[in-house]
């Protein structure tokens, strides 16, 4: 690992959607973001909702199962089956917790590449993700270059900025102030931080929508009341919202877990392997690029985008960006937005067609 | 007050500076901030730093100090004097904790008007603040225009978004996380909820900020090491800068009251009172405005200003509006910005050559 500690034997958990063909061309690998998992596309276990990127990744879809062979992993150091703080420590038969070494998005990289190479594929046809998953596309592609004929990073950064990294620490510090995380060591002692981890999730959702989006959805309407309580209930729609957010995130993710991803996100910062030069990472790629970004995403702006797009117009890359008119926030590569769905596709058939396989029937 | 309670005795905590002249027509007051309070051009009490306006307020300062007779009242609902959730509740003998009743910035605003009866003073020469205390000059204006002169709001709202709501809120909930908040009760139990203040304060102190300042100012800079120790550690300075910022809050502000103040600006919708229609609050004002915002606060965005000078304008109100260009955000109102700065004395100057007062002698 980055850290140059060694973590071993370790988990990584995954799931697979449509197959791979006989040249081992067609596989594509989405990297998730930071509380996602490898329920891309089907009906998650544990809430029971569909799959994070249902609108990207199906039969018929951009990224359609039909024609591509589909992987994604939970990234080490999650909650979702691979290696993570709540994963048991082989040497001590308890559960990791702070003992579970710092993970880098370079590290959750090196994991998935040995994944491809137990799945018996050289190269992977796509690699694409939004956000943390973004920086792991980029990752590959400067890692593993020979390995990635097209990427698609979505609403990320190729560094964490200082203010990324202030409401990640605000998170960690809501857990960390919960006396039920107990120096991390909560599993072994039957209790949980949910209320530390519930103010974490809070902080970080309203970063994933833009002032427009929450002006639109909630605005000052209250919460099945005609007039406000003069009280600390939650008489405004988006506290509920929040709550609610709050509440159902602790049911699916692990307080340690969330620790270690947003650490993994804040130490990203690709130029800094390459003499703080950016276009080095990229130098003589024979990679596809497509860019994408949201102009009311205020996360990941889009003028980081433009510095990945930069860095690869520099280092001689093939690179296509467009930034997609929105309002939806940092979240909208998540959602229904047509223009990512569209540029997707057509980034896809035309890197497909490249590669020699077969086109879609009923282009979009 | 608003919640139709009724808050009796009270206590109003204030300050004065200068002297009131024999018309009684020089003086002007102070609304403070969030977690301001009427330390405004002293020594604080409790930390023995500046007080929080000091480029504002002072001898030879826009807000003239030998010119004008400047009071400053901590809000009620505050801990710095005036009554709030950690006085004694006459009916128990016992701290209010959440038996206070919710103030609203009317409420605020009518406890500063009976402050200024107090004095013996009809008609204030200008109200001016900034952020929360924005809000009450333009409730100041809308209530009591007759007593108005002139008024500046700046880096404010005429009602609180959606987002900013949502700020709150988290902080809020990460207060009512922490086990020492006792359900509010926690002076009588002799423990404090620091950890969730703290955590609030971060939050909060992030939307103060830029993107663009905490790059400048931090960026992606560690805090005393030349490389990541891939822990939890404070690594980058952002962290420990924000650690401290909790940190130092705790030792001057009360939780409760922290819970009362943002519930004020919760609630705050000027035209909510007016029909809906903002220009109905100032409908035929005598008061002369001026409005201030900066481009890079996005706590209260320039469009927020834009719309409080629109029903300015159309309610036939005297007017100016300044978009004043800083990276600082919204904490540029309490910072040296020569802009400001000037465009305070300007408006000043010919407010009070309008009121027939003293002309400065040496003006910027």
């Amino acid at each position: 690992m980055d850290s140059g500690l060694l973590l071993s034997p370790f988990t990584i958990a995954y799931q697979t959607y449509g197959e791979l063909n006989a040249d081992r061309t067609n596989a594509v690998l989405i990297c998730h973001a930071l509380t996602g998992d490898q329920h891309v596309a089907n009906i998650h276990p544990v809430t029971g909702k569909a799959g994070w990127w249902q609108t990207m990744v199906g039969p018929g879809r951009p990224i359609d199962t039909e024609r591509y062979f589909v992987i994604c992993s939970n990234v080490v150091g999650g909650c979702m089956g691979s290696t993570g703080p709540a994963s048991t420590n082989p040497a001590t038969g308890k559960p990791y917790g702070l003992d579970m070494p710092v993970v880098t998005i370079r590290d959750m990289v090196r994991a998935q590449a040995l994944l491809i190479d137990h799945l018996g594929i050289d190269q992977l046809f796509c690699v694409a993700g939004g956000s943390m998953g973004g920086m792991q596309v980029l990752q590959w592609a400067a890692s593993f270059p020979e390995r990635v004929f097209a990427a698609m990073p979505i609403a990320t950064s190729a560094r964490h900025s200082s203010q990324n990294i202030a409401f990640h620490e605000v998170g960690r510090q809501a857990i960390m102030a919960d006396p039920n995380w107990r120096g991390g060591r909560y599993l072994e002692e039957g209790v949980r931080p949910e209320k530390g981890l519930a103010v974490a999730r809070m902080a970080a959702h309203i970063t994933y929508m833009s002032d427009d989006s929450l002006h639109r959805k909630f605005g000052r309407k209250l919460q099945n009341r005609a007039a406000p309580t003069f009280s600390f209930e939650a008489d405004f729609q988006i506290e509920s919202y929040l709550r609610h957010q709050g509440s159902t995130f602790v049911e699916r993710f692990d307080a340690n877990s969330y620790l270690y991803v947003t650490r993994a996100m804040d130490y990203f910062d690709l130029a800094a392997d390459y003499d703080g030069v950016l276009a080095r990472a990229f130098k003589g790629a024979s990679t596809r690029f497509c860019v994408a970004s949201f102009t009311s995403d205020w996360l990941f702006p889009t003028v980081d985008s433009r510095a990945i797009v930069h860095a690869l117009n520099a280092g001689g890359a093939s690179v296509s960006f467009v930034e997609i008119a929105t309002d939806k926030g940092h979240d909208a590569f998540l959602l229904d937005v047509p223009d990512l769905i569209s540029t997707t596709g057509g980034f896809l058939d035309a890197a497909a067609s490249a590669r020699g396989l077969p086109q879609r029937k009923t282009p979009s």
